[in-house]
């Protein structure tokens, strides 16, 4: 069983992009062709065209990016056939030799967490087996709840070789209320990168990075540096790339001199970079996927 | 469309106790003569005994309390079949007359933090209608993202007539490591309790209570009156006792004058007292359950 840190570093290099595609499909922004396949009189039909549109959009980036990360809120909002469609959405991701980050934040306590770690990575234990979920190589936790609300997560994480990216500092607007507290002359978030670089350090792989990632958000670049030399050894999952505001060159500092070390996410600006009128929009995708990852490969190495 | 708040005040009221009682099942403590009738050989077998038993419980303990909390996490360790089990469950919750608090404690930012929200609530916006998913009367979420992540969730529940309980202190025993960091004087969590009992504010209704409660545990009883004089609007949602180890004197302090203004959550010690092989299970509950709605009825009157 590979470490996780070392399957992302790999997948990374292979590809030679940082690009992470964000899936958060919702109906009112589908191509017109697949919205004409299906009517939105139920749950079920809007899941099936959600599953439909993030299928086609897995066939399209599976040649140029190295991860994907479903949104789980907008297969949420179609109840349990959102579920299904989530699960294909991972299922066929994994099959063209994707990484998947299950986007769902979760958090809870001791017995509790090991249902949420369990349903996201190895399954539910059975009789010596186990039935799996949602089968993701990777997870988002909050980590409010403290030290043994995320314990569960790490073992379940690191007994079935897969990883997890705690929010450190989110990339909305009002994530400072209180990620920006001053505690001590350390601010909150510093204090959470402080507790994710210890919590990742027992699962550095032969890659030098760790399998207890970190969420830090690309609208605040200048903390991108500095959350990098607190945090040396560990993943960061870097959202609000694009579409959000942050741009190629916000994000340079995140990532290790060798290129590694970040994943950048992209969700509306790759998948819906189209009118949904437009017919073309396929080549739409792959175009937007090319140039961010362009963009990605160039700041990753440094020569921005 | 009523007040959140003053449906639970009233639902509480009408029933004499602030007793909630947890919905969180697992199949390895099922009764035998439940999981007789299912194998475990796949997650639908294993989802239909959860909602067998659990269907069993709302029935049981409906005429005694005002409220119950299901744990999604356990629904959704089964994945889809899970889903429909605990649709399958708030539906007969409400049937019963029984409010419902979702436990999911979900956080994210923006348009995701309303498709959360709109799954809990409403439903999926469509056509000038709705698909109901959840259709919950509360919903926990995490305040780690801020301002901008939480508000969706209030619009949300405030134009549909259902409330939020913020996690504020948590009951588990690490959950000191960043709610109780100080920050210029005042801990994480007094930061938090202070933006709920603003949050709330707005929301207040003929009770004296708002739509924007607080999850505060029974394991740190000092904390309890401390936030009940901070937040001296708020409906506070308890977890920690019975199982988890606070008892009904441990918990007075959460309760107004008027003996409103907490709900007590106990799972396991409601809906596990017996061993899988007791033939008398369904006793044992109703009995566990008239004992600490007693025991609660006693404490939020202030005669402890």
């Amino acid at each position: 069983m590979t470490n996780f840190a070392d399957r992302l570093a790999e997948a990374v290099r292979r590809k030679g992009t940082p690009l992470c595609v964000g899936i958060d499909p919702r109906w009112e922004s589908l191509p017109k062709s697949i919205r004409e396949r299906f009517s939105p009189d139920s749950p079920e039909q809007i899941a099936s065209a959600l599953e439909a549109f993030s299928l086609r959009v897995l066939d399209l980036v599976a040649p140029l990016v190295p991860v994907v990360k479903p949104q789980s809120a907008f297969f949420e909002l179609c109840g349990p056939p959102g579920m299904v469609a989530l699960q294909a959405v991972i299922r066929r991701a994994r099959e063209r030799g994707l990484l998947v980050v299950l986007d769902s934040k979760r958090g809870d306590i001791a017995s509790t967490a090991i249902a949420y770690a369990d349903a996201a990575f190895a399954g539910f234990p059975m009789g010596g087996g186990y039935f799996p979920i949602w089968n993701a190589d990777a997870l988002t936790v909050n980590p409010y709840l403290g030290r043994d609300a995320v314990e569960p997560f790490i073992s379940s994480a690191r007994s079935s070789g897969r990883g997890l990216f705690i929010l450190v500092r989110t990339s909305n607007a009002g994530s400072g209320l209180f990620q920006d507290l001053d505690c001590g002359g350390r601010k909150l978030y510093q204090h959470v990168a402080h507790a994710v670089n210890e919590w990742n350090a027992p699962g550095v792989g032969s890659c030098g990075l760790g399998d207890v990632g970190a969420v830090v958000g690309a609208t605040h670049p200048a903390e991108l540096g500095e959350l990098r030399r607190m945090m040396p050894n560990v993943w960061f999952l870097v959202p609000g790339y694009g579409a959000q505001g942050g741009t190629a060159k916000a994000v340079a500092a995140a990532f290790r001199p060798d290129g590694l070390g970040a994943i950048v996410n992209s969700s509306r600006g790759i998948t819906f970079p189209f009118h949904p009128d437009e017919p073309n929009w396929e080549q739409a995708i792959v175009l937007a996927t090319e140039k961010a990852a362009g963009e990605l490969r160039t700041t990753s190495l440094g020569v921005v």
